[in-house]
């Protein structure tokens, strides 16, 4: 397959409460810097450098974000595209599409998300590439599994088929996707072997999943038809709000029979709560770790800090409990309830606080 | 009596590390506000307005503290004296007294600590000036006494003798003084209903209290006879360091028998921890309590934010914890720890952290 025909189209739309405080409205999480200098949508669009050129990769982002989004990704400004509002991933992916076709009929694409951490990007690349010739080849609609390391709950499954060839990186046929299982379902996930976490990173033609959608998601391939210039933010705006809120994997992937997945070769962490900082740096001897400045006395046990306000963040004699310090905000939680930061951006919503949101 | 005879030495040498972060070495606790705009030391200067004239106060402190003494009392500067180093407070009261006779030879001494919360001023100046004069018509050393409100196992103690006439603020004989009891004591000296808190504050002739240490403390007297000129830096640097390093309580007023102390008739509180906050505040039905910017989110309980660097503290689901932001700095400690943050601070001497100290 000519690496000609790919485009790529990055959903960078997330509001990121997860992340608060590191995260703010202005600021949502791809545009975060989690391991060294680049944000994660910086990242994401590099990682692609080789394999598909700037004019054929899209980032579709709020409208709020365009400018950041220029700003981390150097693309051209016609690569950014202003969701009116978040629609959830159909309709984003089924714009995508759109977009593809504008600048070829035969477009492969690569959808991907802005906020995952991954690496090697030569390893990731590979596997892309394997993925955008299954989907061509195949008429296929291509998912990329991670094989799981733990019995993770916050991630949807992908339960394999027959393996297709002898090629690497492998890919399988898919024999079903299971939504974020139980803990108990999810440590038989990983006993069983043979399911990957679905990484929310696909390949297809964009012929093939416009196909999908008008017959799985025949609304929204409607509303679609409504958009009749992709490149046209009006356009968008006025089609936009009418777009069914659905996810792909929900609305397309579960029903579809023509599903492939591919293996990465990759490291992946799509980087969900603020625990993910402590896969990345080794706890001290009483399982406190930071990122930023810190210190752990006495008595300070499985604590989490995450500091990048600049000055010292010091705990003496408190056992599992979170800090996070940015910008003039400092939260402090259970390390636990860390996937529930949504709550506390909930409540300070409610309170009033919003200049801190 | 007359008042011109009074001259005001305020101790101001304390180092503060009971209130770090908020106190650092170049900033201790004289020198910071706890309610409204001023510092303790600046308050105390003031509530001297009307009873001691600025060329009869002396403050004495840290030599690198003078500046900052200088500033926030707006005192002539003959009238900061710098210590050489701490030699804790019969050292100091033996150098003011010594002022006190450069100002005149029948001087009436207040001794006051820079960093207490008095309120009102008025009851203040006319308990202090009730002092002054017990002590000039029976040549005594007077104290001034706290009525208890909690078994505080903090303070020293003063067990009352016999009143000494009905005027008031009432004058009393003294039988005992005690020092900082355990907490059973503590309770026993609260209802037994004779027991008064030390409240470090003091009155007497400067002739008296010479008197007083060249029997008690010979070795104390001697080495301020090598102070020639009390105001002179260098005379005082000379002589210093060679003066025993003993308290006025334990070195002269638990063995003097003319003693006699007066129950005041101001609120006082020596603010020793960050828990004084809570008791100039009302906290919520959950027990939390803040000063500054802070959110108590569900689950928080029994909680104390102290606050100061102009951003948000917010807690959730978290129990007994306290949060002090100052400067570039925050500490997470349990809330019963806020007596020993001492011990935080030594911590990170010894690790050698001292830009943040």
């Amino acid at each position: 397959m000519d690496s000609k025909r790919l485009v790529a189209v990055i959903m960078a739309g997330g509001s990121g409460t997860r992340f608060w405080p590191r995260s703010r409205r202005n600021r949502p999480k791809q545009f975060l810097s989690f391991t060294g200098e680049d944000s994660l949508l910086t990242s994401t669009v590099k990682r692609l450098e080789g394999l598909v050129a700037p004019e054929q990769t899209f980032v579709i982002t709020g409208a709020v974000h365009a400018k950041l989004a220029r700003e981390h990704t150097g693309l051209p400004p016609a690569s950014i595209i202003a969701e009116p509002e978040r629609r959830d991933t159909a309709a984003c992916i089924g714009l995508g599409a759109m977009l593809a076709q504008s600048v070829r009929e035969d477009a492969v694409m690569v959808v991907l998300s802005a906020d995952h951490l991954i690496e090697p990007a030569a390893s990731f690349r590979d596997t892309l590439m394997r993925a955008a010739e299954l989907a061509d080849a195949h008429d296929a609609l291509v998912s990329i599994g991670q094989r799981p390391t733990r019995p993770a709950t916050g991630f949807g499954y992908i339960e394999l088929g027959k393996r297709i060839d002898d090629r690497t990186p492998v890919g399988f046929n898919v024999t079903s996707f299971r939504e974020k299982p139980d803990a108990e379902k999810a440590r038989r996930f990983l006993q069983a072997g043979n399911f990957l976490w679905n990484c929310g990173i696909f390949a297809f033609t964009a012929r093939g999943i416009l196909k999908a959608m008008r017959q799985h998601l025949p609304e929204l391939a409607q509303g679609l038809d409504n958009i009749t210039d992709p490149r046209d933010p009006a356009c968008i705006e006025r089609a936009w709000t009418a777009l069914p809120k659905i996810s792909i994997d929900y609305g397309v992937f579960e029903k579809a029979t023509n599903r492939l997945v591919v293996e990465s070769t990759f490291r992946w962490d799509d980087v969900g709560t603020f625990e993910a900082i402590a896969r990345y740096r080794t706890p001290d001897a009483s399982g406190n770790v930071a990122r930023g400045d810190a210190a752990f006395l006495e008595g300070t046990k499985n604590c989490l800090v995450d500091n990048d306000a600049g000055g010292l963040v010091v705990i003496s004699g408190v056992s599992d409990v979170a800090v996070v310090r940015s910008g003039d905000v400092v939260m402090v939680v259970p390390r636990r309830d860390l996937e529930s930061v949504r709550n506390v951006v909930d409540r300070l919503a409610k309170d009033g606080r919003h200049e801190v949101l």
